[in-house]
């Protein structure tokens, strides 16, 4: 809604802002529907047609017009604290990121993101990263040709960091991570060797989606605005205001669609939430990818993974599942699917080893960045990682380098703000039970409004307005810090 | 490709219509998605997409340079029978037409169809013309001020038509029209008094759907190219070159759902057998749509009404329904499926009945746009007429003046050509006829590849490349001609 006493500039810089809004909308449903509905075949030509978008979206916003709005605004004084000092802000930061890097370059990006996805599809079926290996090293490419834009930073992983957690940077992360690591590997030890068995299934898939129904209903689903698909790389998307897909994979061996289903619920809420004023503006959507994986992580786990929800749910569930479920007690069962289970995949993790598996990936991107690990040595160097971190032997690429889509996608960067999402949930979660009091009794109801309610107050709603520091600073009153987290693990592991 | 003894203008000419290529099949993912899979609630923000899109898409297009190109490539005088010459010749055509409205009007009509056919679709469940109203009159008064940027015409109809079947005039449409309605109604006073009765139902959908799959298969479909969907309004789309989406609509109480899929494969494989040479250029796509239905109603009715077919097919479909059709005999099929039965909707329409059913559209859209009809009053109207020409009295708006999504979309104009199409195609199956021989008796053992490959080379092929009169003259060496459309049905109905 324009309001009367807005400037003319402010105006002007709003309607730019739609119609880049609009293009980046255009271009999650070009996204979403590669990975849902596209056939096999037509990946060439949505990756021209991605790139064009994508070139065309940039181009209109980095125009000299933008930058003279901007500094026309900044002139006239914005008080920061506002909402509309806010857009200001974080328009300023994505025009001059984006202002630094040619169309042509940007589109590049986007054909190339198309086309190696489609690859990663195919080898990832074969388990065959030699296919996979030339896109690899092109993402590569572009990854340094992107960087290169920028001024030197301590360490070009810096750059492509600062695109998902504004203000972060690697040597932060590397502190952070340098902690965690060794409690994790304790952790591992502690409680990985005496693993609780996975109750073995089949778990029908049509029950299996059944029951992430039941789940999303009861955390507040509506399909007049949502829906749930089958990907086989789970994801959210919001390619518009009341538009919140979530997709999700489902396999009969194991229930970890479920799991699935409540992380991407995770996402969908905050996007969902978010203040309808802000349509359209850079406003408009979570503030960084740490926040974000702080709440799917949180819908996933601190909830998904709680006493209470389980005493809920796994009556529900056992009635789906009478078969491998019906002799199964609740404790048994709630153990089971909390337990530290050191495994190949990722998506699959517990809640301890999840973070060892980040963290290698971690690394592995700053090596293959600065050049020490080549695309070739990949799947070896990673098979040897992962035996030395969680013991495990990784019987082919499809379940060890090619089981993430984001190298495919370009994504370098973004695997770190998982992990610290991971730290980010525990710190806002202890808030959230001090002021709220145990919630356990609730979900053991069925019951999550009052949770998301105050999730939506104390950050959904805000959208970007506050950088993720400060919006951390807001609720929880501290930095960042990893201390929270690693005490929820020892005491719920102890 | 670009050929290296290509002029630098046209290379040029070429990348940007390579661009609004793309963005144009941006925007038919984004309509595809808004009616296969976007929840209901996106509609708004969709519209807003819609919009940007083609706003940014005709202000691509209509910039000065190209039409300096255009003028610099007729200036070097290009081979009007080469493939260049056609391209400069269809951009041209369309650079003209496009550059006559503002981008503004442009992405305000995409707008307002975007909230239409959503308000359309919860009219026409509820049927309720009240609601969607105010929506028709915005789609009239959108037409109004497109058409008052064009010359002034004999008729104002005349620009709408053009932009479906160039060259084509109210007058011409007018004449065939004429000629057909008093034939028609006598066959109907003929033979749809003594109706074969239907074959009762339910066919259970998914039953269905595979009968809609085996026939796709035997025509020729590929699922690494295609995909096959539900929508309230079946259509067909292709967003890109190897990606070609179809829908019908399945309801149990009769398989009209079959001849839907096979109308919509004509669509499809029209735009499928396109030269991959034209891909991201005008030359693209099919060049009419006369011509486009021609194909529709070639495999929906030429193939998927004919004995042979049926002498294929039929025992499969009682396989697959033994329940209703176990006990009745492929002569007594065939006959229900092609008896002219008055009734309610067009989709679902006879060979026969069909043509009056678009005869009613055309009357209506031209006294819509001319005034001499009431938007308010049309559903009056629609129903008084049903009767004089078809003797059916329409029980609600459903299954009356909501039944189709055309308006809502903005498409006048777009009516005659279905019927356009029905005359075609009888003009182009005589001639296939006479060069390939009976052709049913290949269709009895589900042999259809022979037809598709001549129609592939006589027109599919050649996607834009002749304007629709010249490509009817080099197929079947005549003008468009009602009396073959009729020959075929007095001899089909005798």
């Amino acid at each position: 809604m324009t309001v009367a006493t807005e400037s003319p500039q402010l105006e002007r810089l709003k309607a730019i802002l739609a119609e880049v809004a609009d293009l980046s909308h255009a271009q999650q449903i070009l996204e979403w529907d590669a990975r849902v509905s596209m056939p096999r075949d037509g990946a060439e030509a949505r990756a021209d047609v991605a790139a064009t978008v994508t070139r065309l979206a940039h181009a209109h916003f980095v125009s000299d017009e933008v930058g003279k709005l901007l500094d026309d605004l900044d002139a006239a004084g914005q008080d920061p604290g506002s909402v509309e000092g806010a857009l200001v802000r974080i328009t300023r930061r994505e025009w001059e990121r984006a202002s630094r890097i040619p169309s042509a370059l940007a589109g590049e990006m986007a054909q190339a993101s198309g086309v190696a996805v489609a690859a990663w599809d195919e080898a990832k079926a074969a388990s065959n990263f030699k296919s996979f290996s030339p896109h690899l090293e092109r993402q590569l490419e572009l990854k340094h040709r992107y960087i290169a834009c920028f001024p030197e930073t301590d360490e070009p992983y810096d750059v492509l960091l600062d695109e998902y957690e504004e203000g972060f940077t690697t040597a932060q992360v590397e502190e952070i991570f340098g902690r965690l690591k060794g409690e994790l590997v304790k952790l591992v030890e502690r409680h990985g060797g005496n693993a609780v068995e996975e109750i073995a299934g089949p778990y029908p898939v049509e029950r299996q989606q059944e029951a992430g129904r039941l789940v999303l209903d009861a955390f507040g689903y509506d399909a007049n605005f949502w829906r749930l698909d089958e990907t086989p790389h789970p994801f959210a998307a919001k390619p518009g205001f009341g538009d919140i897909r979530l997709t999700t994979h489902t396999d009969e061996r194991d229930l970890t669609s479920l799991f699935s289903t409540m992380h991407e619920f995770g996402h969908g809420v905050y996007e969902f939430d978010i203040d309808p004023s802000f349509a359209r503006t850079p406003l408009g959507r979570g503030t960084s990818s740490a926040i974000h994986e702080s709440q799917s992580r949180t819908w996933e786990n601190l909830v998904g993974r709680s006493q209470g929800f389980w005493h809920w749910f796994y009556p529900r569930l056992q009635r789906l599942f009478p078969e491998p479920l019906g002799s199964v007690d609740e404790e048994t069962f709630v153990r089971s699917v909390s337990a530290v289970r050191p495994g190949l995949i990722r998506g699959d993790a517990d809640e301890v080893t999840y973070g060892l598996h980040i963290i290698l990936r971690f690394e592995l991107e700053r090596e293959l960045l600065a050049g020490t690990a080549a695309v070739s040595d990949l799947p070896e160097i990673w098979n040897q990682r992962m035996k030395e971190s969680l013991g495990v032997d990784v019987p082919d690429d499809a379940h060890g380098v090619l089981q993430d889509m984001h190298w495919a996608g370009g994504l370098f960067g973004y695997f770190p703000t998982y992990q610290l999402g991971n730290v980010v949930s525990v710190q806002i979660w202890d808030r959230a039970r001090k002021q709220l009091g145990d919630l356990e009794d609730q979900f053991s109801r069925g019951e999550f409004s009052q949770l998301r309610e105050w999730l939506s107050e104390q950050i959904y709603r805000h959208g970007s307005r506050y950088q993720p520091a400060e919006l951390l600073r807001r609720v929880t009153g501290s930095e960042i810090d990893p201390e929270p987290y690693l005490k929820y693990l020892r005491t719920k592991f102890a």
